[in-house]
């Protein structure tokens, strides 16, 4: 604590990423990264940017980038939002459309990063509770708030909530935004982008670091009406004209246009994870039915940090959360068939 | 304006950045970029970055920029701030250490993001005049104040202050943060983190934009004391985890590495300058003196806004501010000795 900080810095209990460890040689299950590289499109496209060009400022607007989302979604450049991973995509939602009276709601049980943003820009918040099943209740939602946010499929519970529902809840709340942010959608769920054209206060965020294979390039996007996307335009050119990189731009762009890349790769990693739901389920565990890149599983009869530090031993992290209602639960990211195996023969 | 935005963001005029055109063989005098392109060494250190590790988050700290960063300036790792610009740097700065009770200073001709930082964070400022010479005054800074903040050299003007004139404005406000913006020393100014030791209340900011040549790139850093520093980590924790990507740490810390490179091609940039600004003069053109790879430059009977169109005419690019007090003046970034000749032709 310095007096030269603004007050609120003093509150702030930032966010904790998932250890990227420095050491080579482990099973890096803890992050939800692809274990699945790029499309080598995308690689070939950075390739091809990277020299001289370097020196000369991006496009501010990333407009190739825009183009290759709204060819891949069929929506317009006024409806679509890019930024920095979708993290700063959040960010500036939270900053630019959530700060009103009523208190911004989201589950008990969900991306540990939303509280964070809400003691960054003083946005009241109210915890939702998720039901015994660890599922949403779209009914919990229907009453006043400032906005509504929940990642779809949820975090770190893996499950997923059918889209007729995703319209309900939004439905619910005409006079609020509510953010359905699908970092995970690729792996089992059904995007609400069908959605926004029927809904003003609908806004859908991406992450092309989950099922495109990039979260060491930082590209984050988001898709809903133009009102919303100018909100955030308006925040982001206050901010920071150029968050994305010309390599980011042109790897993104690429990415987005090699759909059969994108699809065989997505199989893959659900295959695998069914796979290892099997393996868990028939070793005793109880696994949370996942429409993600992870699991979300438990042992009746050990305990869940126990496990984490074992397998560490071992060479595989897995991540473990300290927090009430999932202290006894592992979020085990899906790696290849062989980094799963190594999983189970450390177990 | 719509009912679901944040109440400040209406009141937002947000930052409007140079021209990047999408048409090319245009001579690009405008943005201040370097003519030369950045260290091949960066340029290696990222193609070999580049493949399927992409797939993998960054490094949180980017540890291995930051320690390039330390090792250049005989600093610690705990004085070093990355972020995703210089310009992200800044609005980190601006929310973590300049929301006080007193107003912000800084120059009436400056930078024109800062306004704009103000006006995200809502942050009181007061501008300070620029003498008739358009220099910063010492002693106009000091008197009650939440921060002050300049550039230096200061921009759109290329003027510099000397370091003991920095210095004695860093002892005059010793209960409040002095930020010196140094996207431009390079080119001929001495830099402040010299004195970040000796003043706890000092922050230097800089860029690879400019002198480094890594515009695309996007990277940015603060240097100061671990208070200040701790401030902005917090901030950025609670904003986004990763903000520089895996290539930009490699291409940053290779580039910094190659001192070599860079001093040699800062020469060339104010080589190329001083042999502008004799051509400019003898045509009777009135050049502000520059410590920048840009000049600030008006003729006492053409019209500057007319002279930007007819230049642009025949492909060439500067740039107008249309703002009082400088209203005639042109700023031109400095090209390579062609590009220069190209503007000296078009005039």
């Amino acid at each position: 604590m310095s007096k030269f900080w603004s007050p609120f810095v003093k509150e702030l209990v930032p966010y904790v990423p998932g250890e990227q460890p420095k050491v080579a040689n482990l099973v890096k299950l803890n992050t939800n990264e692809n274990p699945y590289g790029p499309s080598p499109k995308a690689i070939e496209a950075m390739r091809a940017e990277l020299g001289d060009n370097l020196r000369l400022y991006p496009d501010p607007n990333s407009d190739l980038l825009k183009q290759a989302v709204c060819e891949f979604y069929g929506v317009q450049p006024n409806q679509v939002f890019l930024g920095n991973g979708s993290d700063e995509v959040l960010a500036h939602i939270f900053h630019g459309l959530f700060q009103h009276d009523l208190p911004l709601l989201f589950p008990d049980i969900s991306y540990s990063f939303y509280p964070v943003y809400c003691g960054l820009y003083g946005i009241a918040s109210a915890p939702v509770a998720l039901d015994e099943q660890f599922q949403i209740r779209v009914e919990d939602y229907a009453r006043p708030n400032g906005g509504i946010i929940f990642p779809n499929p949820n975090a770190p519970t893996g499950c997923v909530l059918a889209l007729d529902a995703v319209e309900q809840l939004v439905k619910n709340s005409p006079d609020s935004v509510v953010v359905v942010d699908e970092a995970y959608i690729d792996f089992g769920g059904e995007t609400a982008i069908a959605l926004v054209n029927r809904y003003p206060n609908l806004l859908v965020t991406q992450t092309l670091s989950k099922s495109r294979s990039l979260a060491g390039l930082r590209v984050g996007l988001a898709v809903g009406h133009p009102d919303l996307i100018e909100a955030l335009e308006r925040v982001k050119n206050s901010f920071n004209s150029y968050p994305l990189d010309r390599l980011a731009i042109v790897g993104g762009a690429a990415s987005f246009k090699d759909r059969e890349y994108f699809e065989r790769t997505c199989q893959l990693v659900i295959d695998s994870r069914e796979q290892l739901v099997a393996e868990l389920t028939q070793r005793g565990f109880e696994v949370l039915p996942s429409a993600a890149n992870f699991i979300f599983a438990r042992h009746p009869q050990q305990d869940a940090a126990a496990i984490a530090a074992k397998v560490r031993e071992k060479g595989v992290i897995v991540r473990h959360f300290k927090q009430p209602r999932i202290a006894q639960f592992l979020r085990i990211s899906i790696g290849t068939p062989e980094q799963n195996q190594a999983l189970l023969d450390a177990l």
